[in-house]
């Protein structure tokens, strides 16, 4: 990202970081990956992310209402309602989808960075900002 | 992402929603970014990224914690404190900026969806679950 790039942030980081913050809830991680190999009904959601109705109902309004997610109504009896990623949820799937695996391969590592600084935090004070 | 990755992901999930809180932050993102094109001091970030020695001095504790940027003292008078993303962290950065450039190029898109979706909401009561 070049410093240009950084000041065009300013526009859309509001939304940057609430995207951000949506993906970073548990669930919403859960249901976006789930969906990834096709349409669900909320009760195949609700069965394989193994979350409650009320929690489910949640994550798949904001998904919907940044339209990640696509909700259709079949006129059956009971209405049945399938659950889609939308063309920009499928993009959005495969980014997320790199920061997790990002993760899973450098957990160990990130582990690891965590217990030497905070042993060499419990070390005598060092100067943090100067340079 | 298959059912099994979502299943493996349990191991790992608490660290990945651990890095999008990270990455959801807004100063955090400027950060990386701002190091996209290599090593800088703490000084010159402050005044490219704009933020204040309070911020700048805890984002950049929270990323080398996770070993994301790495800090290097040289023994100057007064010491130069250079700041750097690890190799990790170049990685990350690539990803982190892939969901900035999607949300970039999809505001319009996600704010249309948000305001057609508090219209209906405004509307009569449909069916949330079934299916």
């Amino acid at each position: 990202m070049t410093t240009n790039q950084v000041d065009g942030l300013s526009r859309a980081d509001g939304v940057a970081r609430e995207i951000f913050d949506r993906v970073g809830d548990k669930w919403t991680l859960l249901v976006i990956s789930t969906l990834a190999d096709g349409p669900l009904r909320f009760a195949q959601l609700k069965e394989r992310v193994g979350v409650n109705q009320r929690m489910l109902t949640q994550t798949l309004r904001g998904l919907e209402r940044d339209g990640v997610v696509s909700r259709t109504v079949y006129p059956t009896a009971p209405p049945r309602v399938d659950y889609e990623l939308t063309p920009i949820g499928r993009e959005l799937l495969a980014l997320v989808t790199g920061i997790c695996e990002w993760t899973r391969r450098n957990v160990e590592a990130i582990e690891t960075s965590r217990h030497d600084y905070d042993a060499r935090a419990a070390a005598p004070p060092r100067p943090v900002t100067g340079g």
